[in-house]
């Protein structure tokens, strides 16, 4: 009994020097400007018991895509390079890649004759790499992946490529009481290994694609592609209630944003523009990954808020 | 800053003193007995920090199924019995049911035909009754439905025949930073309506089985049955981490309990048996709903712990 009160005496002082430090700005690296403005406004409305806006905090759902949102998705999606280091690996007991394509040109390094195989040979690529072993012990490989691979050009492993305001935004909005999920196109069980300590959430706050499960092995077979409409479909088969708030980077994620945005009451919508070709990337309309082109077309008739990285973010990634 | 500051001392304060009222029993409608000691010794050593059985909160993961474990299920399972309503109250806008079976008995109240069309009629049913609407559309009926549908013999509306020690059991493992999850063979639209409200445990803590949905309309085709060896791939695909406590209280969460129990280090399975006649039913090795046969048969061997309603609840219901 003594210690369950000193325990909370310790929490409430833990968060009471946490609150006074962090009272001035809850987002210390995203810029004074419209996309913080529309963000501070939008909580302030939804946590106000007086306001007409104000949301229960069990209604409080907001959804964040992965790739391009929360960690770096260029110049390759992370997951994809992993299925590439994966095939690579498993080489040896796959005498019959040396003769079939995609896999023949990834093993001799031959990156345009991969990427001519188009999306049919990179789904190829992600099957025999993902399947045909039990979940834990593709946990325990994308686990191991991902404790030593760096990506190419950014100074920083792939796990902590993640942005710095996006983080401050997490814990703020989970300090007011939101649910934070991930709703990504990526696979749910390659995320799942590090979005807990990355960001704070837990797997059953993660939505994304995933393959067949039988009782135990992995089938190389697709189940739910959680991308474009696919992504209000895995909100309201997971989560069961429509968010109020959405975070996305590309065209893939409009549809997302819309339905957040149908339902009654107050809503926010925003979209990560990557405007930072010195800190991190410069691309949009044209990009092979995180193609924006609809979305900034139609963002102002929406009132979608464009996040434009170079202005609105102070520092992109964490210190190290 | 003070109004926080306030609000966690009041938190505190009221958590204290509920700690001090239930310090002595922390689950006062179970009855001493080996069920209620093997619950409370399991949940000291996974939360002992010097213990070897020590578990993470963050790996806290408890499953429940849902009929006939957290709530009444016999004579007929409460989702049928919606889904029969629900037939009746759409038959004048389908003229052919008048002279199609298993929909031409039920209309006509002969269950006995309608229980002769076995499974393949009653899933016709439930998806005659299920679909074409939206998911919203779809949660309205059942909360209509639900306020005001009593249970034919117990004196309950259904969504109040929920098993008192069971809520208790709930709210003890969520003080022990335990997660709580439903994982039943139910519809998980139809259950999300109800479980915030009568057991805490919010819309994304459900698993469930599923119809396909599209983008806005629920299709009458089946996406994913959480039964059986169904419990386990659906606890993966959704939960993404192994349960350390399973209850359930029929043959059909065997799979979910020998799922829990292979996982390393100490876990706890547990079923209901359905004893008392006098407070609800018994039933068991032949039963329509809710078989209980192999499980009694096993259970010694695997450690299992068989809940006797009749010895093991001092209470069934809450006080109304």
């Amino acid at each position: 009994m003594r210690r369950i009160l000193l325990n909370s005496l310790f929490a409430i002082l833990a968060i009471s020097i946490y609150s006074i430090a962090n009272a001035a700005d809850p987002l210390p690296s995203w810029s004074e400007g419209p996309a913080k403005k529309a963000i501070l406004e939008f909580v302030a409305a939804v946590t106000d018991k007086s306001s007409k806006d104000y949301v229960e905090p069990s209604r409080r759902i907001a959804t964040f895509d992965n790739d391009g949102t929360l960690w770096v998705e260029y110049p390759m999606y992370t997951q994809v390079l992993f299925a590439f280091d994966r095939v690579k690996k498993l080489a040896p007991q796959h005498p019959e890649w040396k003769t079939k394509q995609p896999f023949k040109a990834l093993l001799a390094g031959d990156m345009k004759t991969v990427g001519a195989s188009g999306m049919k040979g990179v789904i190829e690529i992600i099957m025999a790499s993902h399947a045909g072993m039990s979940g834990d012990e593709f946990e325990q490989e994308v686990t191991q992946w991902l404790a030593t691979a760096r990506h190419p050009h950014l100074n920083c492993l792939y796990k902590e490529c993640i942005y710095q305001p996006q983080l401050e935004l997490l814990a703020y909005l989970r300090a007011n009481e939101f649910k934070t999920f991930i709703v990504s196109g990526g696979g749910i069980q390659f995320m799942r290994p590090m979005t807990m300590k990355a960001y704070g959430i837990p797997p059953w706050q993660v939505v994304g694609s995933s393959i067949v499960s039988e009782f135990k092995t992995r089938e190389p077979k697709v189940d739910f592609i959680d991308d474009k409409a696919g992504k209000p479909v895995g909100i309201y088969e997971h989560i069961g209630l429509r968010p109020i708030l959405a975070f996305g980077n590309a065209d893939a994620n409009m549809q997302m944003i819309e339905y957040t945005r149908a339902g009654a009451g107050r809503r926010l919508g925003l979209f990560v523009h990557h405007t930072d070709a010195d800190r991190e990337y410069a691309y949009d309309r044209k990009s092979h990954v995180g193609t924006l082109d609809k979305v900034l077309d139609q963002a102002d008739a929406n009132g979608w808020i464009i996040v434009d990285m170079k202005k609105d973010w102070k520092s992109v990634f964490p210190d190290r």
